[in-house]
């Protein structure tokens, strides 16, 4: 029941259209483990598929946790549910952090293109003070960007995530699939489809 | 900054309130670690704080993974967003998995208390085939429940998510507080609130 394609891929297409008019459709959460050995968890915004492949794309801020969780664990499981078909997707697999010193020259072109693609209100984020750490008062605002034309800044960090098995779940059929990667002689990516008990 | 009462949970039950015409307002994600090291993470409903607590319960079936991979580590985080709001609760913590056989008489009463709220049509889920077990064309349809008002069924679980830990940020006013836990010198549950950066 092979396939080169990833079956799960379209459902989830099917379920972002028909979930299109919904703001919230493209947040997901994103679990990792800890270097305590406990799960974390957040929301996190769908950036799109990488052209050519089930490569989910997720935008971060370096200097934030779960970059330092996947930099020491790299597995993480994203669930996503869709509030109005009633479908919830688990992608299990494994995330690589593209951040400004990754050692790959495609992968830098991958984070500067995510870069120029988000709006420049947007990019501000990645100026504000280091996520997480206490509050000061009169700390100084958000710098401005001098030039939105400009490459990634040094804190912008593009998430690669490669998933390696999807547990799909439609609440109103009750009909729940399993679809699972493997690879082919070739090295290809080999998906299999099994129908499991919701 | 400690206080006895937990501040976070004021924040969730108005956040609770105010996305009360939200049915998904009471579905977050839980994230648990299995027994390969990868994190897990999957929708669960919110069946209410336990009385005069901040423990929150959580039903489940205790054929799921997850109960299995909670009896291997019992620490989780929730990761729960309200889409109305715009607020983002990450509750890490302990779960105590609470079975038939769980060796505590006031848990036990706790889990058929729980059972007791569960309405008809929902107990049912607890007598299909095994979760995640492929699925079998003409395998027997769910048993009735000969008597609905008799006790919880072997296979009905109640979580109860201890809270140590509460990151919440409010993405409308850019706020976001850390509440810890810690335990005063008579076993109490003390809570420190420190405000960080977004």
């Amino acid at each position: 029941m092979g396939s080169a394609a990833a079956p799960w891929k379209s459902l989830l297409l099917t379920a972002l259209e028909s979930n299109g008019h919904i703001k919230h459709s493209q947040f997901l959460q994103l679990a990792t483990v800890g270097a305590n050995g406990r799960p974390s968890n957040r929301t996190v915004v769908f950036r799109g598929f990488q052209e050519g492949s089930d490569n989910i794309q997720i935008n971060t801020d370096s200097r934030s946790r779960k970059v330092e969780e996947l930099k020491n664990c790299p597995f993480a499981e994203i669930c996503w549910y869709f509030t109005e078909s009633w479908e919830q997707f688990r992608i299990s697999g494994r995330v690589e952090v593209v951040d400004s010193l990754y050692p790959d020259a495609i992968k830098l072109q991958q984070r500067e293109k995510a870069w120029s693609s988000i709006p420049s209100k947007t990019r501000m984020q990645y100026l504000g003070p280091n996520p997480g750490l206490p509050y000061l008062t009169g700390q100084p605002a958000k710098e401005n960007l001098q030039d939105s034309s400009s490459g990634p800044v040094d804190s912008y960090c593009l998430l690669v995530f490669n998933p390696d098995q999807v547990d799909y779940v439609n609440l109103k059929s009750e009909k729940r699939f399993l679809y699972k990667a493997s690879s082919s002689s070739r090295g290809e990516k080999l998906w299999s489809t099994e129908r499991i008990n919701p």
